[in-house]
């Protein structure tokens, strides 16, 4: 056993399938958002738009948000100092933790240090409480509810991706007696499309099933008070476990869960992963607090408004050139390449030679065949910003060959979105 | 099939068998640090010291750590904005992740969100890519190293702790040519032991093994440079792993491997609890980066010989009080009840009557009879701490009827190891 040479044939074998990623060292200029430094190496450092961040709504770069941080350091230090039950519950989590539970009408929530996280110790928590559980799991989950759900010693079945009458299928089989829990995303990240949260509520309610839902992608984003999908569909009364992340919408760090009382009770009372890990500093939950109690304002409103208006601009900019924007009703803007290494020459030439910075999505994230880039345009990408990457897409589009749609559809774009948004500290985007 | 009663019914249980847990709600005050305030209901606070808390070194409350984490936050926002991969990785962590591979004289270290997902995410990819791997895992290991353990498809062979013979026994069965992975702990943070390095590494290196070893409770702590129990017993280099915490010794979030660029690199590449977690944001990184710089100088060291000072000052001074010290040869301070109700009776006397807060170590974190107080002394703990520990300690088990050690053997005490210190920073807690 010669250990070094297993370890260097692992890597081998990701570059031959051009699957080996190297990681962009950015750094992020609060100031000049999305605008940031590439360091490409150790002498030579570039400044690119950044148009793939999940911090969908700048919020992490939000004035108040990160005074909120810098108040909390030097109030309290930088760290919690323990798990959770030993020292580590700090005040500033325990106030963020009754915001989130008042954030999806619920009776209580719990943070975790990740969304990961959250998802791996509630999934496996309540599929092992559940006597003879039955876990039904959406066919595009995320990796860490699959690892939730492999986690749990319950039996799981897998039903195709938003299928209902699938889903129908594998409750109806299992009985109105068995115990049951439905894993699913309000809104899938790599394609964009979102899915029937009342209908699966609906069948939850008739084969008598429990709902657990992800939502990570929306929260912030939806809904009246940046509630996420649910929300907006009025919908979340009829979901037992929300699940969201403070990474994304909220611009911080972190995972959460809002359920009832006994629900959240049991699982941060059994789930090793929450129970044997260091909290959340106090600097980082005060930081989402402001985040999420921004959200939840008149100016979240606009700030959300905004944020779709660019999507849509940018989705209606793309296709109208003749790209292949994958449709879908969110903010997410898929663009198929359909080709790993194609894919990966496109983001290249697109930081290159344009200063764009857009990570590849390739497989195993999404299927072979389906490799894409995946732009996220967030409120502070301006009208000029839109230009820029449609000139530079449409460049590289030539410069590699790769296929324009023949007849564009021009998808529908509300112009009026924009005449809401009253807010100075994201104005400026618009302009 | 009614849910309600299910999570209701884990809960009852719990409570049952005396292990259901109340976390206290504490503000740590960065100025007045070991003292917080304790929010015991909605309309009442209470001063309190905490003796709990595994910021071993207060370093989570030094100013230079505070400023490095207000900085980053201006400059760069609160959060990384997505996973390392796709936007995430930020400079800060970039610089962090050489400082760390440079404290343990490795080629390489990858930052994680936390310990616990570094434990689960190395060991389960390592037993994973090894063909037909062997883990023999320490008895007493903690619960994520478990976790890794169990979520790799190798087989595992636990042996008894710190138990070479078993260990050999284990390792000769094995055979040379079979791929071996020993995981154990530096130092184990219930009993405060320490494990035989060295003879390990012996092992290792006459059966053909790889090494993976958890110093989260010894970074920072221990070590010329603060690299833990392998860099004072001076063999860093003949552990291929080393895993340690960015949120103890380092006073901030996070945990990290060092090892070779080949292993790092495979654990980089193939982990999926990394691979889809969003980065650690800049901010906390650079908090991180400069407590670890920090504990490399000579201030750092002498911050190390004033933390051990008040743990063998403290160990000595319950043990002269005939309160039941378990002998250990750290800085952790374990206090033997030996019953889970009187343990937390114990607490709750030291919380209440003398404002003192320590959390019970019950089953299932220890074996039953060995319920016990784990003190952690800080360098911030004046001898007048110390003192008052004691008596409240004295008064509690007076009134609960506990038992005292007959004849209390007097532990060793360097007294000379607070002349070494002159970092005026810290020098008001040995006065």
């Amino acid at each position: 056993m010669v250990y070094r040479r297993i370890f260097d044939d692992a890597i081998s074998r990701l570059k031959d399938e051009r699957r080996y990623r190297v990681f962009a060292d950015l750094e992020r200029d609060a100031e000049a958002f999305p605008r940031a430094l590439w360091r490409r190496s150790k002498d030579c450092a570039e400044e690119i738009v950044i148009w793939c961040s999940n911090d969908y709504l700048c919020m992490g770069r939000h004035p108040d948000v990160i005074g909120a941080m810098t108040q909390a350091a030097a109030r309290h230090g930088v760290g919690s100092g323990g798990t959770r039950n030993i020292s580590g519950t700090n005040h500033p989590l325990v106030e963020l933790e009754a915001e989130l539970a008042d954030l999806h009408g619920k009776e209580a929530a719990l943070v975790f240090t990740s969304g990961w996280i959250s998802n791996l110790a509630t999934i496996s928590t309540i599929g092992d409480l559940l006597p003879n559980c039955l876990i039904l799991s959406d066919q595009l989950n995320h990796n860490s509810m699959i690892e939730g759900v492999r986690r749990s010693k319950a039996e799981r079945k897998i039903f195709r991706h938003n299928d209902l009458a699938h889903l129908e299928e594998l409750l109806a089989e299992a009985g109105h007696e068995r115990a049951k829990l439905i894993v699913f995303e309000s809104l899938y990240s790599m394609n964009g499309d979102i899915a029937p949260i009342g209908q699966i509520a609906d069948l939850a309610k008739r084969y008598n099933a429990m709902t657990y839902m992800d939502e990570v992608h929306a929260v912030g984003l939806y809904g009246p008070r940046g509630g996420g999908i649910a929300e907006r569909d009025g919908v979340m009364d009829r979901i037992d476990v929300i699940e969201g992340t403070l990474a994304k919408g909220f611009g911080t760090l972190g995972g959460y869960i809002a359920a009832s009382e006994a629900i959240v009770d049991a699982v941060r009372s059994y789930a090793p992963s929450f129970i044997f890990t260091t909290a959340l500093p106090p600097a980082v939950a005060a930081a989402a607090n402001t985040a999420v109690r921004f959200l939840k304002q008149r100016q979240g409103a606009e700030l959300r408004a905004l944020h779709q208006r660019q999507a849509m601009l940018t989705k209606h900019a793309l296709s109208a050139a003749g790209l292949p924007v994958m449709a879908n009703p969110s903010h997410i803007v898929p663009v198929l390449v359909g080709d790993a290494e194609l894919c990966k020459a496109a983001t290249d030439m697109l930081l290159e030679r344009h200063s764009i910075y857009i990570q590849p999505i390739n497989y195993p994230t999404v299927a072979k065949g389906t490799e894409r880039l995946r732009i996220t345009p967030g409120p502070l990408h301006t009208d000029a910003h839109v230009a820029h990457l449609v000139e530079s897409l449409v460049d590289v589009w030539h410069s590699l060959k790769l296929s324009f749609v023949e007849k564009p559809k021009i998808l529908e774009f509300k112009r009026e979105a924009d005449a809401h948004c009253t807010y100075p500290e994201f104005k400026r985007a618009a302009e």
